[in-house]
């Protein structure tokens, strides 16, 4: 799979936080192999790596053609991305389009525990 | 009735949300015998089971031709996917289109009580 | 099947517009069984008649548990009130909701000949 | 019933349009004693006068506590409207409030035949 | 004055809240005799009654043409439905529209004070 | 009164449109003394002279504590503007805010008759 | 400058918000000598005083010509307001229109300190 | 590739249209490998055959990981489209997301040439 | 300056229009030095070429640190992508920002005169 | 760099916050050298000193043909405008615009530690 890369977070002394939005999420229904679209945000507070967006738009196209269930989608995002930057926090939001007259929501976070 | 249908939740050791919203709720009021029209939305935290969207969406079609009040339909969907999927918690929201010149929402929720 | 009612248009002698909406159309469709729902909006030049709004509705109802098309409904409305109450012109709308990730739209209409 | 007032067009050289807004025209249902509601607007040319907005408000005043049907009130402000200021054209356009799940909309219009 | 009706919560064991707004207000100013309109929301926690709504209905209905003070009249609302379903809690808000360039917003409410 | 002022038109071999909007448009109500507020919309088509903005700006600022009706206003803006920049056409719309509950809105335009 | 008026709440025993919204704000920029716009919003509590309505209209007025900055304007309505009215606690913003590409709010408050 | 279906139009009489909107059209730009998004939007008015949604539905997957230019895209489908269902007129409308900082949509019509 | 790039029209037999839309304008006011920001708008219909989007975008850029006016960047644009691609008609029309509270919107357009 | 500016706060007797937006923010991504847009939005509770909105204007400049990353701005913005007015506290939000199909905000702040 794509590889996520970072860079150095130049104000690690701050808690400040960092929101991306991908408007143009799509994956498939692994039950019945039609596409499912969806908008997804991640918002974290970063500790000493930043997420780099470039790489992140690759990583998302990875699941363009991989079938997956909605409440997976969310909570391997955020696995993934809390492996990759290793954030102070991280909250992951997928919204996904009607299906069968139902909208779907899920959202999921992450806190590292620390002594401060 | 339909029966409502669970499969396994994959992430029990996070207190994650999924939010299902039905925008094509209707009913029958038990009083006049016309259709209640209405958006019903979901909130919960899944425990050991998450709920089956395909099961859901025809437990709701059983409310099609039932006459039944508002108070009781959002209380009742309460009940019945507490049941069905014992979340660490759950709120179902009814909102209710216009009826006599005045707009209903009804609000209600349940919380597991737990040794953690 | 419901039987539409009407009263007489105090002024004829004018081409004037009356526009009437529901937002809570529902039927059944055909193939699934599964609900549609949509938005019925009628704009008619009356001549003589005017259709009487209480009727209307319990005309409306009579689709809730009926198996149909769009493309039938949005032309046998227009035929049923173009019969009831013989307008000038009358134009018919339905707007439907997202069914596989399609919406659709049909509209139809009538004018009356005459020599004026 | 109230007295409509004008005063004299500076302008009667050109054709330019007034538009006047009322967002809170209510009335009394004449079948049920029960209030309609309703937005009134109000386009015209004038001719050698304008409407005062003063006068013009006392007159909608007179509807509060009125039987009438939508078809009667719109045609009915376009007749003592137009014999008030005597216009190049009007148009009368009431927007009603849902009853019984229906919305209506009445539009109706006048142009004066001129040897130009 | 019109009597507020109720009928019995059958989930008093729990606390959920109802919502009932009413965007057809309208009541008359004390000090000019002109109209006032606005949107009345209705936020409670049932205990053992609900209010009915067609009682509720027809209860709005009296203030058409009575002289009340914004103040007043939500502060009347919320003593009332306070009185006729003595709820867990209760809060009412006024939404009014423009009068002399301002608009003004009343939100008053009310908590049983209880040994549980 | 503040000269309006133009400069030339580089492009006068095309009918083309340049529209300037004014949301901050202010003067005095001749009757009762308080301010009106409202937007004046202009549109035109320009022949051998544009209008500078600057200028304009302060040519609007010249209403702010003048008494002048809405019908005045907009015919009067019209007749300056043509008489400073003599376009091909032009359009000049005020849509003003509401009083006594009725909202007013008045267009006006002008177009240069030419032997071309 | 105009006098605050006051009249008698009616409802001491309760901790109710009364909200006034004023669209039509406008000064003069004490540095430019050019209009400011706004629209400014106070949320209070009132204690054993209501602000009239009709004095505080005329009350805004008085700032139309005058030469006052934001930050000025806002903390001086509280000001004022609290002096005439002494509330429980009174909240005063102002949201100005754009200048320069910068949009600028200001937000201001006070609370009674009370033996309760 | 999927085969378009039809089924028979049973108002041949009469000229109206049926809109159909894919708000999930999604496939691969042939420059970048990137995929595109958008909304596509069919009106047509039918002549002996109506278009099945279902198979449209199934049309529209065949795009998901094709590299096709938008000029392409909305000609293809308005020539596959005519082909299949040979109607009085068809418009084919995409509007695509933003590329580059710049968003794009294209337009193609179609109008049967008949002897009537 | 930068050359605008084109590519051949695949469906030259059709009239069918392009539509472009960059919300990221921005060049420099030639009498301040100041900034200006708009949205810049072309609709063409093409002859024999389409406009490239990527060389578009840097064309765009060229205007960053220019000082220009508004009528003249809108009729340059028209002037520049005609001479590019020759099409049958174009419009290009600039939204700005506002300056001076003031908004300012300019429209142009070109059709080639054709024997057809 | 430009000199940011202030000036005496007259109410420092009370915490009220200042809220300063600035829509046309554009800089140069220090990867591509294309330039980025966004929206600024600064709020603060003034100490001794206010934020002067003119030398903030021209302090906003600066960036536009600087090469900077998203997460550099909102912080730096942060780090220059605490040390220019030395603020009870601060917060700094950047919302930039889509690139890549992605959209992000960054969000930082500042709070003094006081012995009060």
């Amino acid at each position: 799979m794509q590889r996520l890369e970072t860079f150095e977070n130049k104000y690690p002394q701050r808690d400040y936080t960092i929101t991306i939005v991908n408007d143009e999420y799509t994956s498939v229904c692994p039950m019945t192999g039609l596409p499912d679209f969806g908008i997804i945000t991640i918002n974290y507070v970063p500790d000493q790596l930043c997420l780099e967006l470039k790489a992140l738009k690759y990583y998302f196209l990875e699941f363009r053609n991989q079938g997956i269930f909605y409440e997976t989608v969310v909570n391997k995002i955020l696995d993934d991305l809390v492996a990759a930057c290793q954030p102070r926090s991280m909250e992951v939001v997928g919204e996904f389009t009607v299906r069968g007259g139902l909208r779907s929501v899920v959202k999921t976070s992450y806190a590292k525990i620390e002594n401060r």
